[in-house]
């Protein structure tokens, strides 16, 4: 039997460093999940991210197989060729932390780098919801809002590796601060911190209320899920807050199609969860909010990997065949 | 000595009918308007764009010339592969016109089309301030904003054909109605028609009414000029609305260079006249509302061949070698 080849990828989230090792066809053959501990220093977190790679490759070993290379799927600004992270939104200590460098030297195989967001995008392109679609634009909702343009079946990085930055359109200009520095991004509104945000400004406080009652803890505590929940179980003021994110969103979406052409956006993330909730509100924006012809043109599909598109993403460097 | 060859270039705009015959060095030889009649149905308008080519082929026949090809800059949702304008903002009547059907039965030439702000952004690309930018953004500030995206010296026309309507990305989600079927977008801040009704809105009728005595006549007949001169003559009302202006200027720009990570852009149109009153709120804004990264990268420039590019970019398809 021929041996295996497999890639190592890693996700390196706010909360979670994620490590797969992936096969071939796309299949990721085993997961393991530590904690991401952002508040360490860079160079603290980059031994750890070279610890558990190791010791998937030790597994590859035990398998009997061979590591094609290793995907690494950063958060924040990344610039691939350069292999840098200039900053990064869950990593408050980064600066200009130099990735590819530090890994060319500890691992004796083939590293890749790329913002997260854009191997969620080749994933999803690669075995999911973008198969067969030459552009799209990926929008991953959690909590923040990752982007990845592909174009041609390629990320498209953009000048300077940065394109993609899709939450931080501007839709008020004088809305809440952001962490990037601006006002009013359409992560403020459509992130799972935007839609609590979009609960705490609520002019319904009965609605907001009963809905802490509901679930015993204050707002600080209140998540996405448990709003999630609560739509499901008929809750009115729940439901209302994902319409009026599905608004944003689809304000948004039809911004984007307009500037760009691009007229395939697949959402993934945990706030997708909701997708019943908010998905018609979204979509009547989009409709009313482009020229005519756009709008008949234009669709919204469902994510379908999940937490595993960035993993499959960053193998689909080594494995996808064009 | 060799024949001379030329592009009849055709760029149609609201207001004027432009045919130009552009030399294989990129200049315009010689350039006649007339009025475009936008109130006209799409079959009378055709007609006379055939008209002005065939008179701008009779003049390069009198020069001994030959003609390389047409190329048709026409306003509005353009489908350049098709050859279908689907609809226009400047003329109300079209309906899905097919252009390059007609043209190709009419002319002897080979003939293409392409959104007026497209051939905008080539013309810059090839004579302009585009000159050496393998990607820029292109926007037109004009009645309307157009827009043109370049990647890798080439127009991107997205799936659809449509890309590039950067003046259609909306700022404020419940600001004033656009001709588009949206609320609150780009356009309607920093075209001369979003620069007047800024005037109109404006909070220091004072300030308005005294610019209305000092030119004589309504709010309804004040220009972008008007303005203009005013702020050149140390006018504070006026000074006020170019910054106002700028504001919503780099918050765009900031928008599409985050989304996009495309860190060049070229503004023309006659509004860009005002540009000293206007860029360095723009930049203000492009650089607080952008990644420090990005904020360092990105390059805002001034457009230089005027109502030329459109005329130029057209011929750049003919005669540009890459």
């Amino acid at each position: 039997m021929a041996e295996a080849s497999y890639v190592i990828s890693v996700d390196l989230g706010g909360t979670n460093l994620r490590v797969g090792l992936v096969r071939e066809n796309g299949v990721v053959e085993s997961r393991e999940r530590f904690p991401s501990e952002s508040r360490s220093e860079g160079a603290v977190i980059l031994e750890r991210v070279a610890q558990a790679v190791k010791a998937a490759a030790a597994k590859v070993e035990a398998l009997n197989g061979t590591i094609a290379g290793v995907a690494l799927g950063f958060p924040g600004i990344v610039d691939p060729g350069k292999g840098v992270v200039y900053q990064s939104p869950h990593f408050p200590d980064w600066k200009d932390l130099e990735i590819l460098p530090y890994f060319k030297n500890e691992l004796p195989w083939p590293v890749i780098l790329d913002n997260d967001a854009n191997f969620v995008a080749l994933g999803e392109g690669w075995m999911g919801a973008g198969r067969g679609l030459k552009n799209f634009v990926m929008m991953t909702l959690g909590t923040g809002v990752g982007g990845g343009i592909v174009i041609d079946g390629r990320v498209w990085h953009g000048d300077g590796g940065f394109a993609g930055e899709v939450g931080h359109i501007c839709i008020e200009t004088e809305g809440p601060q952001c962490a990037c520095g601006s006002r009013g991004c359409l992560e403020m509104y459509v992130s799972a911190t935007g839609i609590l945000r979009l609960v705490e400004a609520s002019d319904h406080p009965e609605g907001r209320d009963a809905l802490l009652e509901k679930f015993g803890r204050p707002l600080a505590r209140l998540t996405v899920e448990d709003l999630y929940k609560a739509a499901m179980d008929g809750d009115i003021f729940s439901n209302v807050i994902f319409k009026k994110m599905g608004y944003y969103l689809g304000i948004g979406i039809a911004s984007l199609t307009n500037a760009f052409g691009i007229e395939n956006f697949i959402l993934g993330g945990g706030v997708s969860q909701a997708w019943d909730f908010f998905i018609e509100p979204a979509k009547k924006e989009l409709s009313e909010r482009t020229y005519r012809e756009t709008a008949r043109r234009v669709r919204v599909h469902r994510a379908q990997l999940d937490d595993d598109a960035g993993l499959v993403g960053g193998a689909s460097h080594y494995f996808k065949k064009n």
